[in-house]
Order: C-alpha cells, then structure tokens, then sequence
C-alpha cells in the first residue's frame, strides 16, 4: 500500500484524487487545499491548513501552478520525506530542499469536467535516488501502464513538444472556428477531419501524413486562402505553410 | 439505383470507389484510371482511355487535383450529363460547360492505405439546379449521415479552415517530432495528449479548452521554452503564443 498525500485540488490534483481513490493499493490520507468548497466539505480527508498535513505519507504530490511549487512545498510542517510535484515545465530542484525531491508528472491535459483514462497516460517520473524512483514507479504503474524515467532536461523538451501539440493545435482549432463562426459555418462540420487528423499519427509518421496546398506547392490555391483570411490569420497561414514547404526542399 | 463513374484513382477516388461498391444503392459503372496497375488491371470496371467511359450514369464523379479538374471534364465523350468535383478549394466553375456542373466534397484527409468510416464525413454537396442538387444529396446520404448544401464561397472557408485544423496540426505534430527525435525520446509519449487534444473538442469549445503558458501569461516558463527552440521553431512558437495571448486581452 502506498500512502498519499495531494497538496492542490486544482485540475491535475483533482484527477489524481479521483484515480488515487478508486485504485487498489494506493491510500489517499489527505488532500490539501485553502479553499474548501461545498463540494469538498463533506471528505474528512480535506484539510485547509498546511500545518495540519500529516508526516505519515509515503509520498506527498504538489499538484500547483510551477510558480506555487516553492511555496508550497517549504511550508510542509516535516522533513526529509519524499515531496514531488506534477509539472512538466519546472526542474526536480522547484521542489523545497527541506524534503527529498521528485517529480510525478502525467503527460495529459486536464479539464475539469471531463473525464480521462488514466490508463494510457504516460507518467514521467524523476527524483534523487533509486528508492524514491521506484516507490514512484511503482506508484505510475498502478494508474498507468506506461510509466517512464525521464530527466528534468529530457522532461523540459518533451513539455515544449506539448505545448505544440497541445495549446497550439488548439489555438489552429480556435482560428478555423473563427473563420467559420464568421460565415455562420458550424465548427462541427470539422470535427471528424479534427479526430482523422490526429488519430492518423497512430498508424502514420507526420511526414508521411500531410496532405494539401502547402505540401502540393499549389500556389494558385495558397494565394486564394490568403484572400480569404484576416491580416493575423495570414500571419499564421503564412508562416506554417513556409514550415511546411522548406521541408520539400531539405 | 444512383449509377456513378469515376473520373480517377487518387486517395479520394479510390476510398470512393471502395464505399460505393459495398453500399447498396449505388452502382460503379466504370472508374477512369490512366494507369492502370497490377492491382486494378482484374477489374473490368477500370477504364484507362477516356473516350471509352460511358454516357449511361447518372453522374460522373472527377476525384483529381484542382488544376486538373477543367482538363478531365472537358475530355469526356458526351455532353449534358450531371459531373462533379470532390474538391473543397476548387469553384462550381472549375468543371467543364459541357455537362451540368456540380460538387461533391467529402470534408476529411485521405491516405491511400488507412481505412475511412464515410459515415461521419461530412459530404458538401452544391449543383446548379434542384434535380442534380437532389441526386447528389441522395447520394450522399447513401454513404454518410451528414450530408449538407454548401455553397462555393463558403466551400472556400470550410477549405482554408480545413487547411488549419489539419494540414498545420500535422506541422506542429512534426515540429514536436523533431524536438523529440533530438532528444531521442520518443514521439509517441505524446500520442495520448494528441489524441485528448481532438477529442476535447467535442464537448469544450476551443476558447474553454485552452490551457498552458501562454493562456496563463506565463513569462518564465514561455522564456524557456524558447531557449530549448530552434529559430525556425522560435518563430512558430511566438507567432501561435501571441495569437493566444490577445484573446486574453479582447
């Protein structure tokens, strides 16, 4: 059995509690969050104020905003125990040097209210030494079934690679709405091309998958789009199909 | 019985050809190839010499590139018969004077080897009188459950939309692929992010969706990101990352 302890009930905090909870083998003894909300009020396992969290945990996840990390995890009320946090973007040393360090980071987006298997997500793990990496493992292994050692250097690149595929596929996402809301178009109409895009990288490396004007060199039909855009929108037409073309060339 | 000839065997032609066989209702009378392969040669249907197609379908689908729509249309042997394009960047127009001018455009990305459920496509179809309208319709609705009259301007915003959500998604999947690959991690640690990406989208709007540095107005993590950047992936990085940034501020 390994014991938990969650410092933050935001978006990835909240998921973890639900998982942790409903996991054989994983105990979750406290939950740590200022703002106990009615929701919340009836678990017995909320508690509001750090110096109330219990030095009894095998493993203690702040799941914080990366400039919270520090903070939070300098006020726990002990001492060299094992206190990692959840963030692909800060380093293993963010953690407080009041406990031994780690990190604990589900390579997923995280909605509220909408529910994710934990299953496939990878879990990159990290921390100071073999113990700790294996209680984290171990802990990965009983959520995931792909749990990977990664170093802080490795896990800052694969964070930035996220956030292409991530925040900025949905920001592509956000534009072609705007492109249609504008002609009263439904965005709906895109969804399956939305899916098929993405689903397509499971069989099909992104070289082998791109299709289109940029691709084809079809300037009459990349002039036609540009006409069709606002002076922003062709910014980022542009500059992605110029990404594009250069690797025809190369 | 809609009887049907079609007029190449590229990746739309042939993911087409295949739906259409299977489906009742629907007869292929001949498919026009130029060259004809070891594959195909069995068929009695495939026709490599374009006088020989005959003038007994009800409509004459030309699945080929835009620039070569005008060329095969205005080769066929007969006149006044129902010919359509399956093209989203293409015009009305762009088909030949001679038989009555149509559309028939499957909004999704066509690989020549990855199997396509039609019954989700949406299928734009436009014509030039009610009757043609109708058939294409019923057509449609043979294969799909979303079939939708969409007319030639705004088939044009439906493509450079398209050309966003998947064309330059399939970009910034290779950028990530490359950030990856330096490092020697893997890209498919990414797969299950990539895929929550597009699913999301059909319960959050791209607005609710958004997440990540850039929404949060992160400096110090955005600062870093760029240092781990190539120029090239620098600029992509700051073009898309401002984009986000001034939603926050309208």
């Amino acid at each position: 059995m390994i014991t938990v302890v969650i410092l933050g009930l935001g978006n990835v905090g909240s998921h973890l509690f639900k998982v942790f909870e409903k996991t054989p083998g994983i105990k979750v003894l406290q939950v740590y969050t200022r703002s106990i909300s009615k929701e919340t009020s009836q678990n017995q396992k909320m508690v509001s104020n750090i110096k109330d969290i219990t030095p009894l945990a095998d493993v203690y996840i702040a799941a914080v905003g990366d400039d919270k990390i520090k903070q939070i995890t300098s006020q726990l009320p002990f001492t060299q125990k094992l206190v990692v946090h959840t963030s692909g973007g800060a380093a293993l040393e963010d953690c407080s040097d009041s406990n031994r360090k780690g990190v604990f980071y589900p390579l997923q987006t995280f909605s509220k209210n909408k529910a994710v298997d934990f299953n496939t997500i990878p879990i990159c793990v990290e921390a100071e030494n073999e113990k700790d990496l294996s209680l984290l493992t171990n802990l990965g292994s009983l959520i995931s079934q792909s749990v990977s050692v990664i170093s802080s250097s490795e896990r800052e690149k694969l964070h930035v690679a996220a956030v292409f595929v991530n925040n900025f596929v949905n920001e592509l996402y956000h534009i072609s709405e705007d492109i249609l809301t504008q002609q009263q178009l439904d965005f709906s109409l895109l969804a399956p091309l939305i899916k098929e895009t993405a689903n397509k990288i499971e069989y099909l490396t992104p070289a082998v998958a791109q299709t289109g004007p940029a691709k084809r060199g079809d300037k009459n039909t990349i002039l036609k789009h540009q006409k069709l855009l606002s002076k922003q929108q062709q910014e980022v037409y542009q500059l992605l199909t110029s990404s594009i073309q250069k690797r025809n060339i190369s």
